[in-house]
């Protein structure tokens, strides 16, 4: 992936999520404050890539992936606010800085993954859209609802918390992630691509197949950084998947098995990419990304 | 308010609740049901009543509303979970039974809450709806957002918990009230209105007016309960808001103050209603229930 789009991609979704912050009134400034750092305080931004990727792929303007990226990565951040949360992974650390119930309170985590659920919802259903993409717009609210709920996102992280210590076999781990984490990387392809009017229903196909195994892939290529990673450069420690008892594709396939899956999978995202009758570059380039990089 | 359509109004958004949660595949069986429990579990359904007692009222079929009440339900059952967690106001009892932490675990509650803010935009963003009303579709996602979010329920949360145990003043506990319930109370009288096209400005007007006022006396009402209630039928301890050192009204005005602002505020109330060109019965109702309940 070029950094050079990354960092463009990532200096856009992080303006328009300043901006959505800067909107709001001061009511409740400590919230307001554990809202932001949990939101902007480093991150891949993977998701908005996805989104601007997909979107100005088919045609989409900048400024009209602008709130849809925003609205995906105050989900994403809502998400990791809530699953470092004590009771949930427990976890002190994210992305090399103290976590927000740890840098505020536990209180203040909760309230501040609840508002920005809201948030997300709130920047899709407010945004403005060119009069073509109106129609599109209660889609991009269902999609992005769908991948965050029961059926996708918490639904994973449900199952997760269900199978910690215990053994579990490959389908199930698969589900889980399709849940966990693949749900919402195929909703920012999906948002991407209903950010344009009229793209037609097999290239969708396409797209979705794509995130799919991108999807998948990213989180196999996560479960082997836990083990050939180091601390720093993950911005978590090492190792804390298997101090967490949590099942992972090297723990069931081998170390050597769990990246022949990530190149197959690597592989069957660039076939689907090939399918498309677009200049595909950035979504190849961060499908390689996915399992080449380390952290 | 007529019991009769009190316990119709309950029954439909039941019943439509109920449908929402079979309508969920079987992948985290144990989230979805802690997401039933603690939404179906008791509860006057005020909101739902507010969406379907102004939506008729305008001409809205019942059954447009049954989705719109039932979303609104949603969001206010995650918010319960949430606040009853350790981390907040660290609740045992709630309706008469435990918590959802209590009977479940508090990962699964953190859980069942969010996910029951994603299934409420679901249910706004999937239902069907007349076609004169699709443009209002949007419109309704923006309220509800709105009022769950920052601006909303969370940032009242959020400053309800900053006073705690500290002295406030009354234009910060009104301020604190008209976010943290008053919001919601709003949005469910606006989300009836919305289900009905072509409702003038001066009319929403007065609905908002109506809103606000009720939305403050039940918060007002809740905190004499709080002193003067039993604990068997608030299905809380009596005296909790006292224990948990929160300021109330009572606290600030004396019991016959706090009881003469509520009758200030139902009176203000009728009035707006009564620029309606409508028969208000059902709401005048609810705005007599409000001040005059003993739960």
């Amino acid at each position: 992936m070029s950094t050079h789009a990354l960092s463009h991609y990532q200096q856009r979704v992080n303006r328009t999520l300043e901006q959505a912050f800067d909107r709001l009134p001061h009511c409740a400034p400590r919230l307001l404050e554990a809202m932001r750092y949990g939101t902007l305080l480093g991150g891949k931004r993977a998701r908005p890539f996805l989104v601007y990727a997909t979107g100005t792929m088919l045609g989409a303007e900048e400024s009209t992936l602008d709130p849809i990226a925003a609205a995906v990565e105050c989900i994403h951040a809502y998400s990791l606010i809530h699953d470092d949360l004590p009771a949930m992974d427990d976890d002190h650390l994210r992305r090399g800085q103290p976590t927000v119930h740890i840098a505020f309170d536990e209180a203040t985590a909760i309230l501040a993954g609840d508002a920005l659920q809201g948030l997300a919802y709130e920047l899709l259903a407010e945004c403005d859209l060119p009069p073509e993409l109106e129609s599109n717009r209660i889609a991009m609210l269902r999609v992005l609802a769908k991948a965050s709920g029961y059926q996708g996102m918490c639904g994973g992280q449900a199952i997760d918390l269900a199978q910690t210590g215990q053994p579990i076999d490959l389908a199930t781990l698969t589900q889980l992630h399709a849940l966990k984490t693949g749900a919402l990387i195929r909703a920012s392809v999906e948002l991407g691509s209903l950010a344009v009017a009229g793209v037609d229903e097999t290239q969708r196909a396409h797209l979705r197949q794509f995130a799919e195994k991108i999807g998948l892939a990213f989180q196999v290529h996560d479960d082997i950084l836990d083990i050939t990673g180091d601390t720093e450069q993950l911005g978590k420690p090492q190792g804390s998947d298997l101090a967490a008892e949590k099942s992972t594709f090297p723990a069931l396939l081998g170390l050597n098995g769990a990246r022949d899956v990530a190149q197959d999978l690597y592989q069957d995202a660039l076939t689907a990419l090939a399918q498309l009758p677009y200049n595909s570059d950035q979504l190849e380039g961060f499908a390689r990304y996915i399992i080449e990089r380390n952290q």
